[in-house]
């Protein structure tokens, strides 16, 4: 497409490698960027590279943060003893938004994908397991997506706790199957927390 | 939301100046962005900056650019005196892809909208003017959007060509009721311009 001058066509491919947004969509973004909302675009530039140097985990629970301790890690008010652990941010936020869970978190940043082999790389165990060693936590609950990659990430946690001193849980099967926490609604979110079926005592 | 920290914040916020970003994407696009694609993300922020610095409008057909004529407007190749008005650049692309079209472009980077009081301050309208004073075009082709803002924008340009010199026309109706131009196939594309009705000869 020899009309797109080269600047133009970098950032239309810069913008594939947004999730879910293929070649139509790049174009129609880069050209609302700089025909629409430059002021938009700088800020974004600017939000990224600010981003790339500023956010890093939290050194306790794994989530994104700017300091060494993300700010519920650090809230004296949370109830060490349960820890929820999740695929994640996003999921945290939902959780918080549902007020239903005081206690901590780990943030696994990623899941557990059966189809390519029960590849474990993507989730950070050996973080978790660092994690729980001299902790206070007497509980986990799993919070990973009821999906495919969800499944396997449960059970590869559960087969990590089997012989460990933990009670184990699993959220309720009230979210929706197929659902991911992200797109699930605080209420089902709460209930799913309250009713979360035991795995291990 | 505590746990997400000032940097994340803001680029969440950064990235929902693009189209069709809502708070749940641009959540998952940080995310995606932060924890997979670091590299992508320093690319994207360069490719804006780079962009923004670059990317100017052709000033003869009004497309983006990096110089001062595009490639097209370039090409001693094309019949100047066929002119095709279009949208945006990726309707450029589209019809460059469909080839069907020899002549030149003008790009009004921008549409009317009816429910907004006709307002033409965000078409080229001046620039198209200056475009055709003692230019070769012997013939207009409006190639708007079959939408009501792209039907809006062809009736002012009709309106602006009546009493000059041109003979004038717009695409075919082969392009679905309702649909855009970037989403059209080569073929139905090349169809509704050796269709094009004639407005005015
Ligand atoms: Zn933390
Ligand atoms: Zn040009």
């Amino acid at each position: 497409m020899p009309q797109n001058p080269d600047a133009f066509t970098r950032l239309i491919n810069a913008l594939k490698i947004l999730p879910n947004v293929g070649p139509k969509s790049a174009q129609r973004m880069a050209y609302q960027l700089l025909q629409h909302s430059r002021s938009g675009a700088q800020e974004l530039a600017e939000a990224l590279q600010h981003a790339l140097k500023q956010v890093h985990h939290c050194t306790r629970c794994n989530t994104f943060c700017e300091g060494g301790l993300c700010d519920i890690c650090a809230d004296q008010n949370r109830d060490p003893r349960r820890l929820m652990i999740v695929h994640m941010p996003a999921d945290v936020s939902g959780m918080e938004a549902a007020n239903c869970h005081d206690g901590l978190y780990f943030v696994l940043m990623g899941q557990v994908n059966p189809a390519q082999g029960m590849d474990l790389s993507h989730i950070a165990l050996d973080k978790l397991v660092e994690r729980l060693q001299n902790s206070e936590v007497e509980e986990i609950i799993i919070a990973t997506n009821f999906t495919a990659e969800g499944d396997a990430t449960a059970y590869v946690l559960s087969e990590l706790f089997k012989n460990l001193p933990y009670k184990v849980s699993r959220l309720a099967r009230g979210i929706p199957l197929g659902g991911e926490l992200e797109y699930v609604d605080a209420g089902t979110l709460a209930q799913a927390v309250y009713e979360r079926k035991m795995l291990k005592e």
